[in-house]
């Protein structure tokens, strides 16, 4: 049996909702479902919540057969140590993520951060696939992002590497939540869409359904009826992303830059003024050398797709498995 | 025989000279000269001058023997295609190096930039060794720099991957000679830090010797000295190679950072300011994560070293290799 066939067991933990499902090698959901993450509760609890449920599920599903590997996505998780450590929105502080799963299971379990899930559901399946350098940007209430240079997710020395949503855009620009200035989320999320509007005078509220809260498809909304500063919005928001995209691309030059998230609902609104206004930002050998993407995949569907695409990589020896140790040194070759 | 045994010729291809050497599998020079590039003069003189001096150093040093490869450093080179791309300073245009070389030879060529080559020497032999994810600067008349990620160094989908000399740092800053506006190397190199000192009104006329032209090493002396304005230098540079490195620590997470060139011979005038204000442009989980080094080696062996050792990853089959039909496509595993 080589890592291409069986099933893996993708789980994709968000601050809201957790699902999860059995893949093959083909990167067919064979079955799925979604919890929710209940984030006031600790982890104990929504594991033994999913565990319970993919039993129930599977009873009903003898001929699937049980999964060879579990893969798992969650907020600032690190796969060098197997530990995730004090995710925003959750409440579980650090916790030895890895050593739950192995509780619970005997199967080998193999972790990686939600953004890193994302972009391995791309890169696998999705738009990236084929390519061997692939930078995939996952928008949403921040700006999450996951990398493959050389055919291999990167990580880092301290497993934090692909941290584009904190790269610094503007010396001095806007306060972002973790506590830096200028950094690209601050203007390239749904978070910064809404800001740029607000400092532009824009009021969303009339494309606004009743109870709704403005948002980029309010954005979108504006700007399909004809709205210029609703389009403006769209234009500074793809100068930014421009000013991110050729700092990476003079780092690493990726041949595919794949942009995800519900924002991208927005289309060309938002992506044309990125394809416009980066190549007089990059040296002229650059130009030319990468094609920007929307995602391909559903994005409930993306992070378990790529948990289950790094499953299958730990079976074949090409990811990390952290020790569950907490040190932070106990990173090994599986 | 395997990769780490034997000799292997490494080649540094400079604008001015062209350094050359037979090195052993622990990294020593057995044989070493150096050429004039000659820059006016074609690539096929320079490459019969090299062989002939060659030839003729070692009919003293039978017993060294011949070498089992070749590796080459070149500004503007392109390992996926082995040309070298109109390099500044030098008058060949675009040429098929790779192909030249192997018309004189039958060893394997490998090729690779000279910012590259002097990372790989670096990471070999001198301050990354033993590191899995570096990155090495080198700081001329521009900023070089090479990236190893995952034991790999990074070429990215164009080649030219690790230009973090152009990365911006200052929107709407400084012109820079390649076109751009901000870029890291206009404000960190040799002519970044005079830049700096124009700005500042600092003359370093009464520190040149005769006949010096104001230099780094003049700006150093004057530090010394106690001018308070050579020292705002070091610290103003310090704060720009600090938002670089901030932004590429985000995104890539090196464990060991080595800055290398002459201007390091200022030492801690330059890295302390850089230690202390990168710090403060991390998110929490970098700090602390990486070390900043100077280089090691001898700055004239460091490439000579480098292109020696990317010679003996391309034996043990870990460098690309370009086809020389310079396509850009026709890179492939050796």
């Amino acid at each position: 049996m080589n890592e291409s066939s069986g099933l893996v067991l993708g789980i994709d933990i968000g601050g809201t909702n957790t699902p999860f499902g059995l893949v093959d090698g083909q990167g067919t959901l064979q079955f799925e479902d979604q919890l929710e993450t209940r984030a006031e509760q600790p982890l104990p609890q929504l594991l033994d919540r999913l565990f319970q449920r993919l039993e129930d599920g599977l009873r009903h599903r003898p001929e699937l057969g049980a999964p060879r590997a579990i893969g798992v996505g969650s907020p600032n998780a690190n796969a060098l140590t197997g530990w995730v450590e004090s995710p925003p929105n959750i409440c579980w502080g650090t916790v030895d993520l890895v050593g739950e799963l192995r509780r619970r299971s005997d199967l080998p379990v193999f972790l990686t951060n939600d953004a890193n899930a994302a972009a391995l559901g791309e890169w696998t399946h999705g738009a990236g696939r084929g390519a061997s350098d692939v930078l995939v940007i996952t928008l949403g209430t921040g700006l999450g992002s996951g990398l493959i240079v050389g055919g291999e997710l990167v990580h880092g020395a301290s497993g934090h590497a692909g941290e584009l949503g904190h790269i610094c855009v503007e010396p001095d620009g806007r306060a972002c939540n973790c506590g830096l200035r200028g950094c690209l989320e601050t203007y390239v999320s749904a978070g910064g869409l809404l800001r740029t509007a607000a400092e532009l005078g824009l009021d969303l509220d009339p494309w606004c359904r009743p109870g709704e809260e403005p948002s980029p498809r309010t954005l979108h909304q504006a700007a399909e009826a004809g709205d210029p500063r609703a389009a403006q919005v769209f234009e500074l928001s793809g100068a930014m992303l421009a000013r991110g995209l050729s700092t990476a691309i003079h780092i690493l030059s990726p041949g595919r830059i794949v942009v995800c998230g519900g924002i991208t609902r927005a289309g060309e609104w938002l992506l044309e003024p990125v394809r416009r206004q980066l190549p007089p930002l990059l040296l002229e050998p650059f130009r030319g050398t990468y094609s920007l993407l929307r995602g391909e995949l559903d994005p409930d569907r993306a992070g378990v797709l790529g948990a289950a695409a790094w499953a299958r990589r730990g079976l074949a020896g090409k990811a990390l498995i952290g020790t569950g140790t907490g040190t932070g040194t106990g990173a090994a070759r599986v």
